[in-house]
């Protein structure tokens, strides 16, 4: 496993994010904004949310990342998505990509897939069904039924990223992260995560405030989800009901520090 | 009073969301979006927020319950509304409407009574003047003068089911829950409750949880009303602010249990 | 300094709000939604949030004020905004602006500018860079590069208030109220108060309350500053952390009273 997805790696990202307060610019959806917004700010970057057509690309032009969340879609919002996307390719702005939802709808199914294949995100965070479903057509008519769960997540998550040449990262008990070469398993979390709305899609925002201060992506998102998933633990030491862990979530990601990542992160390198 | 709404069928509805954990689909209004989420997933049900034309009836199709709130209208919403409603109808999803401020503005009036009339909806949850700004024109120009407050809601309420056939309930220092034929009072809760905003949504969005396990509308949403007013009051044991009030709204949704609803829940049958 | 500026002239200002709780009108950004709501309950207003196009003249006619946020904007929200504000102006309702990322984005910079110009805002509330954005043009060809900081949107609010008036609040470490003839510097507040997503706008939506209650706007705009700034130093005792921080600020507002502000509102005159 390179030198990058060391935990000193990850002390060392979270401390640029720390220092520089990068400007990370979402177009998320409306259930999560206020948490998202407050996550990033907790963590120390700077959230911004914009979605009109006639300012995106200015926004994204001033962001160190941009952050595309699929969960309440609606036409002028996924016209703005391309035009965003567009000019963070066009500057060089990492893009990471939340396809919220991606299987259920094929507004969701199929909004993704097309962000995907034009903006080509440095990340994609998603959990295993919307995974699959952004997987399945490019693995052609499914294909891996004999394979189940999270293995079967795994794959299509490699193929995907080696489709598309990003890093795909499926979350859950054990986040997988893999840019098709290389892939690590993140195993810090805690199940009150899943008690909380918009916990995921902070996940891919905090990916976004990594990407804009770590060039590799995949040190990027696994780094996110370790630093997110050490403060979903701190919280649930402080919290075990879902409306004060998520406070506690707010407040672990303020406090989490260097030591905490040193001593906590569970990054490792499974096999891509 | 029948044996659906004893103590005991509440419970046991609960149970029956834990176990299933249905998706509530929302189309519901800025302000509450988070909250209701949350609220739905401490309860123990599975939140979406979808109000895209273009996927509102086809997650509507995967829905346990169809959450319909009038909060932040506007006109593509209010068509989603519609398209939602009717998938809803058309597959036997049961749909809840909440008229936040009818009455307030002719289009909230407007859309309340045009939605109550198209949809059907099996339950309709407002307060005291939104039922009867959505009554006022059934019962022939107000025409009610004479009744005061409380009781002049109740007959509101009652002549709104009886026009439309669904279940009206009249949330405030009491709730007041009819079918048109059978009635009763929902009397937990706590005043904090109107201290934080979207308690009433959240209410809602729990009677259509309640909905989709239980098939008797009346029941779902007087259990629902119980629930929630018991959540609030356990709150108001841990916390007298509303904003440390809201957390412990939530974790008491998360906490409360079979016990806390055979000893607390107070639901009487009264006249309808 | 007028009388209507000393501490117990906002006393008596926040005592009649609790009294009167006047409809507060927020024509908001989408991040800040609930938390402002929350933010005027707890304070003791009413929010109510409304933005189509069909509905907002009624609403503004039944406010006691009207909160004009620019924070996501999109066309029909400007639209919105423009006719909420004319049929304000009509009735004599008080109007506050907050120009949400003025200088980031053209949209955001013009559209603050033309509400500013047609409108005439009772109030706009904002931080330095954002005032700045605002008066440059006014103030022709930026002009003011040799002055730096705080004392740069000192001037550039002077000018601004001058050219428009009305009144204009640069919120920082020390918030600078003037009415380009009269100012003062508010010093309550805490440095957490920049690590919660919407503190800014929840000031703005603060003055709102106070414009409904009290005529003078530049008593309104100190009044809500002092208040919401003591809320923050009460929070900031129970509270090192920003999640645990921004459920103790709804505490404090709900909780703070004549004595708090007696003896703890710093107001003081400064030169206009």
């Amino acid at each position: 496993m390179a030198a990058e997805l060391t935990a000193m790696a990850v002390a060392d990202a979270l401390e640029r994010i720390r220092e520089r307060r990068p400007l990370v610019h979402n177009i998320t959806n409306y259930v999560v904004m206020n948490f998202s917004a407050n996550v990033l700010l907790a963590l120390g970057a700077s959230p911004v949310m914009a979605h009109a057509e006639e300012e995106v690309e200015a926004m994204t032009g001033l962001a160190g990342a941009l952050v595309i969340n699929i969960g309440t879609l609606s036409a002028p919002w996924i016209r703005s998505m391309f035009k965003a996307g567009a000019a963070a390719r066009a500057r060089g702005v990492p893009v990471v990509l939340d396809p919220v939802g991606a299987g259920a709808t094929p507004l969701r199914t199929g909004t993704a897939r097309r962000l995907l294949e034009e903006l080509r995100p440095d990340v994609v965070r998603g959990n295993a069904s919307e995974i699959l479903a952004l997987a399945t057509d490019d693995a052609g008519a499914r294909g891996v039924d004999s394979v189940h769960g999270a293995d079967e997540a795994r794959l299509a998550a490699r193929a995907l990223a080696r489709a598309h040449g990003g890093v795909v990262a499926v979350t859950g008990a054990v986040d997988y992260v893999t840019d098709g070469r290389r892939a690590c398993a993140v195993s810090n979390g805690d199940a009150l995560l899943c008690r909380v709305t918009g916990t995921g899609c902070a996940a891919t925002a905090v990916t976004g405030a990594f990407l804009a201060v770590e060039p590799d992506p995949l040190a990027a998102a696994a780094g996110a989800l370790a630093v997110f998933g050490l403060a979903g633990e701190r919280a649930a030491r402080a919290a075990r009901r879902p409306g004060s862990f998520q406070v506690a979530l707010l407040d672990a990601l303020d406090e989490i520090g260097r030591e905490d990542i040193l001593q906590g992160a569970r990054i490792a390198p499974v096999p891509a």
